[in-house]
C-alpha cells in the first residue's frame, strides 16, 4: 500500500498562479460563500490596480522604520477616501488592510474601536460618537494593556476616579507598569482612545470601565493635556512596521463624565454607580475579535501553503531513485515536503470553513444579545477561546513549517514567509495568552462534568463516555489501514484519546498539581475534535456538488494528521495502540496523502486561487520562475551596485 | 508527589544580571574551561567598553537596511585594527563577531574563506595567499551555493574551463540557475572568492573544484570584467542585517591556472588532470562548519533561555490560588512556563558540552589528516552530521518557545527575541538541509547493519540489539517513578526507542518507501541517545567537584526531557509503555523540574553568568527593571513625539 505511489515519476506541473480573482464554484465555496468571494474581489480590483498600494516583495522591508510607517499612514489616507467614495461597508474597509499584509495605523478603527463603541456605548452615545468615527472625523485606538498586565486584565492599575466637583473622571497613571502599552494606532495617528480602567469613586474600587478619552487635538495632533505618549519601538520579526503602536500615560487627565461607556454601568451625576444588568458584557469585546480570528487565520496559512506549493512544484533537487540520466525530482515530489505540506493544507482549509461557521454562531448571538438574551455566551465563548488557541498554534507553526519546507530561499526576504510568520505568530500571545486562556476550556470541561451537565454544551458532549468504567470499543479492526478511512474509527479515536487527557486532567487537578502546562495539549484535542466534527458537517452539507470528491480525500487527511501527527507531542500518548493498529494507521496516512497530492492538491489550489498580489512572493509569480523572480529581486535591491566609497567608508 | 512543590508560595528573587564577566569555577566549566572562557572575557572586555560596539537593543531594526549595514562595516574595520593591534588569534577573531550579533562583511574570512585556502591549497599557494587573507589585503567570500542548487552540490552549473592556449580557467555562469546565490559577505565587500564551479577540460566534465577567484579592484572596489554582482535584498525577520550577501554571474571570467586550489586535485599546464589521492577530502569542508557549529550553538539557545529567566522571574501575573489579598505569582512558577523553559536550559548546556566534545575530536581528526591517516573521518563525519541537525533544531525552535514564554512583550523589538531567533533558525538550513542531510545517519545505520560492521563505530553500537529477536527487558519496575532516574532505564528506553524506529526504518526501504520524512526522526532520536551518553560523561567526569550536584541535576531533566516531551511527536510512538509506566514516568519528569528549579536554577544561571550586554534585551537589564527599560526603550523611539505634519503628511 502506498508503495507504488512512492515510486510515482515526477511530473511537470504547469504553473498556474493568476494575475486576476477567478471565480468557479469550487473558489467561492472556499473563500465562505459568494458574499465573501465578491468582497474580496472588489477589494483586490481597487488595491491591486492602486499604484499606492503596489506590492514589491521586500521592499518596505529595507525601509527605515518610520519611513515604512509614513507609508502605511499615506495608505490609509487613500483606503479612508476609497471607502467614503465607493461606499465601502466597514468589512470591505478592514479587508483591504489584511490585504496591504501589514497593519495600518487606521485598522483599529473598525476592528476594536468602533465595535466598542457599538456595543459599549449607551444609545445616546452612540449617536453623537459612531458618525464621527464613521466619517473619520476622529480617530482610535484602545488602550486597554498595560506593562504589567495584559491576560490578567483585572490587574490593570490606570485609575478613572469619578470628580464629583467637576462632574469629570480623572485618568491616571500610578505606577511605570500602569503604562499602557501595545496600543495599536495610538503612536502618531489616533485622536481618541478607548481607555480601560478601574472605575474609583468615593476612594471605592468599582473594578474596570471602558472610558473615551481623548489624546490629541483634532486639528494640531498636539497632545492633549497630561497626555504623554511614546511610540514603542520595533517588533520582532520587522513585525507590524504598519502600526504606530504606543505606550500612553496619563497624569491627571480630565474627561466629561458623559464619555465613560455606558451602555451597562453608569455612574450617574450624584456619583451614584448603577450596576450593569448582565455581567456576561464583559466578554463582549474578546469573544468578538476571537470570532473574527477563527474565521481569517486559516487565510494567512493558506496563503503560505499556496507559495510554498508553487515554489516546491516547481523546484527539483536530487535524483531520487539516483539514476543519472533523469531529471531531478520535483521537491513537492518528496515524503518530506508532503508530510509537511499537505496536513497543514488541510489544517487550513478546516479552519476557514469551521471558522466561518464559528464566527456566524457569533453573530446569531449578537443579535439574540441586542434583544436581550445572553444564553448562549457560555457556548459562544468555549468555541471562540477554542478557535482562538487552535487557529493560531496550527496557523503560527504552519507558516514557519512552510517557509523551511522551502529551503534556504525560504529565508529570503523576497519569499514574503518572514513577513507572513511576523504577522501570524504573534497571534499565539494577543487577545489573549493561548496558555493562559486555553485554560478555560478544562474549566469549563470540569464544571460541567461536575454538575453532570455536558448534555448542554454539544462541544463536550463526548464527557458523558467519561461516566462509562469501560472503554469503548473500536468499531471496525484497527490492524485494517481501510478501518481508519471511517469516520466511527476516527471518532472513536479522537473520543478515546480526549476522554483519557481529560481523566489526567481530573486527577491532577484533584491532587492540587499546577495544570497550566499539560492544559494545553487538552485545549488542542478539544478542538481537534471540534474541528473534525464541523469539518465533515460542511463536507456533508455538499455531498452532491463536483467538488466533493477533492473535499473527502481534504477530509481524510485532516482527520488522520490530527491523529497521526498531532500539534501536541504529549497526545500520542493518550492513544493507546497496538504496533499493527499503528503501523495501520500509519499506512491509511499515507495512503490518503499520495491520494491528495496526486489527484487534487492542484485542484484546491487552483480553487483558492490566490493571485500574485496577494502571496506577494517571489516564489510564487505568475510571469517569473522563482530563479528569474529572485535575481530580479537582487537587479532591483537598493545595495546592488553600492562600492565602500559609495556607502560613505 | 510533586503536588507539595507545585503549592510552593512565589518568592521574591533579587536579580542577578551581572555587568562584566565574573569568573568562577562553575562558569569556567559551563564555557567549556578557561581558554574559551578567557577568550570570551577578551572579547567582551574590548567591545564592551568601545563605543563603537555599544549595544542598544532594537537600535538597529528601525535603521534602513543600507544605513546598517554600513554600520556592520564600519565596525567590521574597527575589529580588523583590534586584531591587528592586540594580535588576536582568528578565534578571537570569530568570537567578537559572533558578540556584535549581527553577521559582519568580513564574517566569512576566517570561518570559511580562510579555512578553506588552508585545506585545499597547495603549500606554495598557501604561501603566497594566506598572508594577504591574515593581513586584510584581501576579502574573501565562498560562491558555492546557486540558485538551482544548494543541499545537492553535484547539482552546481558553474563551469571552468581550462584555456590551454592562455593557461587559464574561464569561469563561467551559464544559466539563471547556475548564479551564485546567498555568498556572504559578497554584496559589497569582498575582493576574492573562492568559486566552486564544474572544472571541464576538453569537453570532459571532471566535477566540481575550486577556484580563487578577483571580484572586485584592491583599489577602487570596481567588479572585475565580466563579474556581476547584486546584493541579494533582505532576509526574513530583518536577518543578518550587517551582511552583505550576494547574487554573482561569471561572464567568462579568466583566472590564472594556479589559482585552483590545488591541495589535492591539479591540472597541470599540458591540462592533464590528476586526481586526488583521497576522495574524502570533499566532506572536509561541511565538516569543518558543522563541527563548529556544534559546538556555539547552544549558546544562542542558552542566551535565549537566561533573557526569559530574567524575564519571567520579574513578572508577576494572576494570583495562582485564587487568594485575592495575597501578591500575583511570579510567572516563572507556574508549570506552564516551567515546562517550556527548564527543559531547554538543559538541552542548551548538553548541546554545549557535547558539542565541544565533539569539536575536540575534529580537532584531533584534523591532526590525524595532516598525517595522512583519514580513517576517523566516518564516525566524525556522522556525529557532526547528527550535531547539526540536533542542535539546530532544538536551538531554533528552542529560542522562539523562549521568545513566546515571555508573552506579549517576547514581541517587543527591545527583547532582543526576533533577532535571536532571525539568526538561529537558519541554521536549520544552511549548510545542508537538516532533513536533507539528516538522512546520511539512517543511511550509516543500514550500511552498517547490513555489514553486520556496527561494532566499529560507538555512536551505532546499539545495532546488536536489533540482532536479537527478543526485547530486552526493562533493568527496573517502570511503574515507579524512581526508577526513571536510574541511567539504566533511560538507557534502556532509548535503546528501545531507537531499534524500533531503525527496525520501522528497514521495514520502509525494503519496501521501497520514501523516507525523506520519517529519517528526520530517526536522527534526532539517534542524536537523542549520542547526546544522552555524551551529558553523562561529563558529568561523571566532574564527580568530586562543587557543582556536580546543579550539573547531575540537570542531567536528570535533559534525561528525562528527552523521553517525556521528545522533540518530534512520533518519537512518542515508538516506546511503548502501559499507562501505570507512562504515569511513573511523568511522575518523575515533573519531580526532576521541580527540584531542578527549586534548587538549581539560579545558581546554573548565576554561574553561566551572561551579561547585560551579552543578552541584549529590555528584559534583562542590571539596572532597570524590564518595565523601565522597556518604557524607556518607547522615549527613545526615532518615531515618540512624531506628528502627522513631522512626518510630511
Amino acid at each position: 500500500m502506498g508503495d507504488t505511489r512512492t515510486k510515482t515519476r515526477t511530473r511537470t506541473r504547469t504553473r498556474n498562479i493568476p494575475k486576476q480573482v477567478n471565480e468557479t464554484p469550487f473558489g467561492v465555496f472556499l473563500w465562505g460563500g459568494p458574499e465573501k468571494f465578491d468582497r474580496r474581489r472588489d477589494v483586490y480590483n481597487e488595491l491591486s490596480t492602486n499604484p499606492m498600494f503596489a506590492k514589491d516583495t521586500g521592499y518596505h522591508t529595507s525601509l527605515a522604520r518610520k519611513d515604512a510607517w509614513t507609508k502605511a499612514a499615506l495608505q490609509s489616507r487613500e483606503l479612508i477616501e476609497i471607502k467614503l467614495r465607493k461606499k465601502w461597508p466597514h468589512r470591505h474597509f478592514m479587508d483591504a488592510i489584511r490585504m496591504t499584509d501589514w497593519f495600518l495605523p487606521v485598522q483599529p478603527q473598525f476592528r476594536i474601536f468602533m465595535s466598542n463603541l457599538e456595543r459599549q456605548m449607551s444609545d445616546e452615545q452612540k449617536a453623537i460618537w459612531v458618525p464621527k468615527a464613521e466619517r473619520f472625523e476622529i480617530f482610535g485606538c484602545y488602550p486597554q494593556t498595560e506593562l504589567g498586565h495584559g491576560s490578567n486584565v483585572s490587574g490593570i492599575e490606570t485609575t478613572a476616579t469619578f470628580d464629583r466637583l467637576t462632574d469629570e473622571f480623572i485618568i491616571n497613571s500610578p505606577t511605570i507598569s500602569s503604562t499602557k502599552y501595545w496600543i495599536g494606532g495610538s503612536g502618531i495617528w489616533a485622536t481618541h482612545g478607548i481607555v480601560v480602567a478601574r472605575l474609583i469613586i468615593d476612594g471605592q474600587n468599582y473594578g474596570n470601565h471602558l472610558f473615551l478619552t481623548q489624546l490629541r487635538d483634532l486639528s494640531t495632533q498636539q497632545l492633549m493635556v497630561g497626555v504623554e505618549i511614546y511610540e514603542m519601538g520595533p517588533k520582532s520579526f520587522q513585525g507590524m512596521l504598519g502600526a504606530d503602536t504606543g505606550a500612553l500615560r496619563f497624569n491627571h487627565v480630565r474627561i466629561p463624565r458623559s464619555q465613560m461607556l455606558a451602555r451597562n454601568a453608569q455612574v450617574e451625576r450624584s456619583g451614584n454607580y448603577i450596576k450593569p444588568k448582565n455581567l456576561k458584557h464583559s466578554y463582549g469585546s474578546m469573544v468578538t475579535v476571537r470570532a473574527l480570528m477563527a474565521e481569517i487565520t486559516g487565510h494567512d496559512l493558506l496563503r503560505a501553503v499556496s507559495t510554498a506549493y508553487h515554489y516546491t512544484t516547481f523546484r527539483k533537487q536530487f535524483r531520487r531513485d539516483r539514476e543519472q540520466d533523469a531529471e531531478e525530482t520535483t521537491v513537492f515530489d518528496y515524503s518530506s515536503v508532503r508530510h509537511r505540506l499537505l496536513p497543514l493544507l488541510a489544517q487550513g482549509v478546516a479552519l476557514v470553513l469551521v471558522g466561518q461557521s464559528i464566527n456566524e454562531a457569533y453573530q446569531e448571538y449578537t443579535k439574540q444579545m441586542l434583544g436581550g438574551d445572553t444564553s448562549g455566551l457560555e457556548d459562544l465563548h468555549l468555541q471562540t477561546v477554542g478557535a482562538k488557541v487552535y487557529s493560531t498554534e496550527i496557523t503560527g507553526r504552519g507558516v514557519e513549517t512552510c517557509r523551511i519546507a522551502c529551503g534556504g530561499h525560504g529565508y529570503s526576504g523576497l519569499s514574503g514567509f518572514g513577513r507572513m510568520y511576523a504577522h501570524a505568530i504573534n497571534a499565539v500571545t494577543y487577545e489573549g495568552d493561548n496558555y493562559v486562556i486555553g485554560q478555560q476550556v478544562p474549566r469549563a470541561i470540569l464544571k460541567h462534568y461536575k454538575n453532570k451537565s455536558e448534555a448542554s454544551l454539544p462541544s463536550i458532549a463526548y464527557l458523558s463516555l467519561l461516566r462509562d468504567e469501560r472503554t469503548p470499543q473500536p468499531p471496525a479492526d484497527l490492524t485494517n489501514p481501510t478501518s481508519w478511512s471511517l469516520r466511527s474509527v476516527q471518532e472513536w479515536a479522537l473520543g478515546i484519546r480526549q476522554v483519557n487527557l481529560v481523566r489526567e486532567h481530573i486527577e491532577d487537578t484533584s491532587r492540587g498539581r499546577d495544570t497550566s502546562y499539560t492544559t494545553h495539549s487538552l485545549t488542542m484535542a478539544h478542538s481537534d475534535f471540534t474541528y473534525w466534527r464541523g469539518l465533515w458537517k460542511v463536507i456533508d452539507a455538499i455531498a452532491n456538488v463536483s467538488f466533493a470528491g477533492p473535499m473527502k480525500s481534504l477530509g481524510l487527511v485532516f482527520s488522520l494528521s490530527i491523529l497521526f501527527n498531532p500539534h501536541h507531542p504529549s497526545l500520542t500518548r493518550h492513544l493507546p495502540l497496538t504496533t499493527a493498529q499503528y503501523s495501520a494507521l500509519r499506512d491509511a496516512y499515507q495512503s490518503a496523502l499520495d491520494g491528495f497530492a496526486d489527484n487534487h492538491v492542484a485542484t484546491i489550489i487552483d480553487a483558492y486561487g490566490l493571485t500574485e498580489y496577494e502571496m506577494d512572493s517571489a516564489l510564487a509569480r505568475a510571469d517569473q520562475t522563482p530563479y528569474e523572480a529572485l535575481l530580479d529581486g537582487a537587479k532591483r535591491s537598493e545595495m546592488s551596485g553600492e562600492k565602500m566609497s559609495t556607502c560613505g567608508l
